[in-house]
């Protein structure tokens, strides 16, 4: 990752699209090296998904482009899956200061690590994700150790076999996409990398504690134009019904598409869709291929 | 981009690794997506790095996962090629709300994006590169709207050919890497592809204004111990000097990389390697490789 890339030597020397595509050569590989790593994300998954269920939270920890795609990834998840804000979430050195600019020299601060778990009252339910492209950040190793003394599980995702991250975590997610297109500019590749990551950990999570209903998302926050109308969008792929019977699901349910849903295909009230809801902890296709004895309505 | 996703519609009922699976199969179609749009890519290279040889600025402006991987784009600019916070900088709908959190109502304000435009002067020397998965993002269409308004160049980035953006910014790039593993998430494979956008438009801008020589970064701030590392590195490989005469040519030239390469490669002092550089206008290269008569020196 720190090696200098040879085949993008003299990139000062050529013309812009040569340059762009010197880019787009290098990251063609990033998946690629991603899926090397499918076992130990799948693992990852597990894990988060398993915590989440008992109560604990999910934290990820990075500084610079690690720590910035951290939040952006946790900060998704809200609007996306309808958690709460607790239940994934992201620490950037530096803090708001370094996401809106940059505070690249707290990376080496590792006080600043244990004061910023510590004041999230980070316990031995929650899960730490360090996210560090030389596996070495300072920053990121202290919050692992932190985590660790907790008695939590962690994680790491790093971009270099050689990071002490590697035997710190007790589950290190390692993609080596090779030397970036400048010289350990490990936003580039490392950070889509790393992003790739987070999301899948995050998606796949979600998706296991029944956020989706197929591959669409029930627990979506109608929060917008653009959000409201994929809500009807997704009631119709998944009820084939007009879109007057929908909107007036969807009021009935006051805006809750998994309740919606459920009246639609079942043909049940409110009321009936959302005990059997309950009775199936939120997971929407259970709720409907479930034995619906009478009691449950 | 919002059409169900046949491949992955039954991604809630697969294992982990099956589920990992599937969004890693559609993150390798990513970058070959991208690839079909590198002309486009190079024509607004071209563009950013004229305006910033002329004194414009660079705003992107997005919502959501748009505007988290702009402001992070552009908020890595500085720590890396030593540029102003002004130079290239990243407007997010809701400010630092949204980037610490998430405020995707603010998507539908197009109001908030003149205001948003107008307090930072945007002018007509200004480049604005509006990023949206759908082109259709009525905070980031306003943008665009206002900065034609002021005479100003528009670049758009989007995912989907059907989108608004397409025809309303003078030159757009648009990316289909196909529908999402989850219907309609666009911080999947869409976020992906803006990154890698945004890191191609950043990084080869800079690297035409001579924040690179060769392809490693002499224009970086040493603010942390991975970065002065960095620095010690790049003279190392641009000198093939030993360490000690290293630290010596940077104390004198009080950490500027860029005059002690120049200092250890011609063997003159730091002002003549300071004079010479300005007469090249920061271009390492050139003032290595070009004539360097007597008045230079």
């Amino acid at each position: 990752m720190k090696q200098v890339n040879p085949d993008t030597f003299h990139i000062d020397e050529v013309s812009s699209l040569e340059m762009v595509r010197m880019f787009n050569n290098e990251d063609k590989k990033v998946a690629f090296a991603v899926e090397k790593q499918l076992t130990a994300i799948a693992a990852a998954v597990d894990i988060i998904s398993r915590a989440i269920k008992e109560n604990g939270r999910v934290i990820y920890i990075g500084s610079g482009t690690g720590g910035k795609l951290a939040v952006a990834d946790a900060t998704e998840c809200p609007p996306t899956f309808g958690v709460s804000d607790d239940t994934i979430a992201g620490i950037i050195s530096g803090g708001s200061e370094a996401l809106c600019g940059w505070r690249e020299e707290t990376e080496d601060d590792e006080n600043l690590a244990r004061q910023d778990l510590s004041i999230r009252k980070f316990s031995s339910r929650d899960i730490l994700v360090g996210i560090s492209a030389s596996g070495n950040t300072p920053y990121v190793l202290a919050g692992i150790r932190y985590a660790k003394e907790t008695g939590a599980q962690t994680i790491g995702i790093c971009c270099s076999p050689e990071g002490r991250l590697n035997t710190l975590a007790d589950l290190c997610i390692t993609v080596d996409a090779g030397p970036e297109v400048i010289m350990g500019s490990t936003r580039l590749k490392a950070g889509t990398a790393q992003k790739m990551i987070l999301n899948m950990l995050s998606s796949c999570a979600m998706i296991k504690l029944g956020k989706t209903y197929h591959n669409l998302m029930v627990d979506v926050r109608p929060i917008n134009a653009k959000l409201k109308r994929r809500v009807i969008d997704i009631i119709k792929i998944s009820t084939e019904r007009p879109e007057n019977e929908i909107l007036a699901a969807l009021d009935a349910a006051a805006g809750n598409t998994k309740e919606a849903i459920l009246m639609l295909t079942l043909n049940i009230d409110v009321s009936q869709a959302r005990r059997l809801l309950a009775k199936h902890e939120g997971y929407l296709k259970k709720a409907i291929k479930g034995d619906h004895n009478e009691s449950d309505l």
